[in-house]
C-alpha cells in the first residue's frame, strides 16, 4: 500500500525532458512523480507492473496525425481515458554548451520531429539527419558526447533538463503544431463535467456499415470530433474505428444513440468520458 | 524524348532490395528500370525532375496501417493512382556471409519492421535494436561493415541483392502481414476493368458532415473499402478524408453519388480509378 502523502506517479514514453513530461505537468501540476519509460510497450505495462498510477500517452499531433501505437496499445490493455491535454510543439536546435550553430554537422531526433523541420534541412544541406527513438534522449546523448558538431532537435524543456544550449529556435515548418495527450487509468472514472466521449467500434462487414453506425449520432446532432481507422491484426483490410464524440454521459439522447450503435455493430468498447482539452485550449492559443 | 525501346522507369523509396522494389517487379515485371530514391520527398519529386516515369509508393500495411507520408504527399503533388499491388511481408534476420546467429548483438532496421518483430526481441533481450531509414539499406550497411555482431531485418530480396546471409527466417509476429502499394502517374488514366476508386474529401464543419457525405454511396450499396482521416495543416483538429470505394467509372449510380457528394462537401478530389489488387490477391494467398 502506498501512503496517502506519496505523490501520484505518472508514466510517459521517452526520457526526462520529453514533450510528454511537459504535458504531464501541464495537466497534473509540478507535484507529480515522473516515471520515464523507454518504449510505448514499457509505458503501457507500467501500471500493471506497479511502476505508475497513471499513463500519459500522445494520441494525436495536429500535423503528423494520430499516434498509431497509442491507439493499438489502448485496445490491447484494458485502460480508460480519464483526461486529455494539448501542448504546443516547438522544435529547437540544441547543442553542447560550448557549441555554436556553425559547428553543427549532424542533427539527431525522433523521425516525426525531423520531418516537421523540412525547411530547415533544405536550407542547410550540409547537415546530416540521424533518426533516434526520442527527442529528449537525443539531447542527452549530444551533451554526453560533448562534440559541438552534434546537435539534437527537441523542446525547450529538454535543453533545460540536460544543460544544452539552444542554437536555433522554432525550426518547425508549421507553427500550428500541437500534440494531444490522453491520461490513462486502470480504473474507469466518472468525470463530472465530462463533455467528450471515446469509443472503439468493430462493424459488420457489409456495404454502408460505417454510415449506419454514424446515423444514431448524426440524427441527434451529436458531433463526431474524430474518426480513426486501425487495421484488425490477422484480418487484412478489416478495420476498427475509434470515435471521439462531443457528448455528456447520462444524456438520454446519447444513451439512445449508443443503444442503437450496439445493435448495428459487432463490438462497441467504451474508452472513457472526460473533459475536452480543446475547449479550454482554444481560449488560450 | 525517350526512345520507344527504353524501359519504363519506376521510382521507389529506399535502396535496392527494398520491399517496394519487389512490389514494382510484381506489378510491372522484370523489364523495368528501378529508380531508388532515399526519401519519400525525393520519391514524390522524381517524375517532375525527369528521373522516373512512375512512382510506386507503399500506402498501407495490414498490421501497421496507413502510410501517412504517402497520403500527405499524394495530395501535395498532383498525382494519379493508376494501379495497385499487394505483397506479403516476411522479415528475416540478415547478417554478414560469415556470421552465425550467436554472434548477433545489434539489429538495425526500419522502425516499422522492428516493431513487427516484438516477440523475437523479447526472446533475445541481449540484442539491441537500432532504428534506420529503411530495411534494405540496413542490410547494405551490415555487409559493408563486415562485423558479425551486426545484423539487419529485411526481406529475402535485400539478402540476395547485397550478398547477406539469412540467419533466422520469419521474425514477424503476425504472418498475415501484407503491404499495399499504389502506382502513381502525372497523367490521369482510364483503366479498363477498373473496379476501385479513390477520392479525397474535405467536409463542411458541422455535426453529421461525414454521415451525410457517406449517404450517397451507402444508399446505392456502393461499398466503402477504406476511410482514412488526415489532419489539415494549419487548422488543428480539422481533417481530410481519403475514401476507397468499390465502384466502376461510368456507372450512372456512381455518377449520381459523386454529384451528391460534391454538393455536400467543401472539396472533392478524384485520385484515380484502377483495378483492385485484393480481388486477385485473395485468390492467390
Amino acid at each position: 500500500m502506498r501512503a496517502a502523502n506519496e505523490r501520484v506517479r505518472v508514466a510517459f514514453q521517452g526520457e526526462r525532458g520529453a514533450f510528454s513530461e511537459e504535458a504531464a505537468i501541464k495537466l497534473l501540476g509540478e507535484e507529480i512523480e515522473l516515471v520515464p519509460r523507454p518504449t510505448f510497450e514499457a509505458l503501457f505495462t507500467s501500471i500493471d507492473e506497479g511502476a505508475s498510477d497513471y499513463i500519459l500517452a500522445p494520441i494525436e499531433n495536429s500535423l503528423a496525425g494520430s499516434v498509431h501505437r497509442t491507439y493499438d496499445l489502448l485496445l490491447e490493455r484494458t485502460l480508460h481515458i480519464i483526461a486529455e491535454t494539448i501542448i504546443p510543439i516547438a522544435h529547437h536546435l540544441i547543442g553542447c554548451p560550448q557549441a555554436s550553430f556553425d559547428d553543427v554537422r549532424v542533427v539527431e531526433s525522433h523521425p516525426v520531429a525531423l520531418a516537421q523541420c523540412e525547411r530547415f534541412f533544405a536550407a542547410h544541406p550540409h547537415i546530416k539527419r540521424v533518426v533516434a527513438e526520442d527527442t529528449a534522449g537525443s539531447v542527452r546523448r549530444v551533451i554526453e558526447r560533448g562534440d559541438p558538431a552534434y546537435a539534437a532537435i527537441a523542446g525547450e524543456r529538454a535543453a533545460r533538463v540536460y544543460g544544452g544550449r539552444i542554437l536555433r529556435e522554432h525550426l518547425e515548418d508549421h507553427h500550428e503544431n500541437y500534440t494531444r495527450f490522453v491520461l490513462l487509468s486502470s480504473e474507469p472514472r466518472v468525470v463530472a463535467d465530462g463533455d467528450k466521449l471515446s469509443l472503439v467500434v468493430r462493424l459488420k462487414h457489409r456495404p454502408g456499415a460505417l454510415y449506419y453506425a454514424l446515423e444514431p449520432f448524426a440524427r441527434r446532432a451529436i458531433n463526431l470530433l474524430k474518426i480513426e481507422s486501425r487495421p484488425v491484426a490477422g484480418q487484412p483490410w478489416q478495420y476498427r474505428f475509434y470515435l471521439d464524440l462531443q457528448a455528456k454521459m447520462g444524456d438520454p439522447e446519447l444513451d439512445a444513440a449508443l443503444a442503437q450503435l450496439r445493435e448495428r455493430a459487432d463490438e462497441v468498447r467504451f474508452l472513457g468520458c472526460y473533459r475536452s482539452a480543446q475547449r479550454t485550449e482554444k481560449e488560450r492559443f
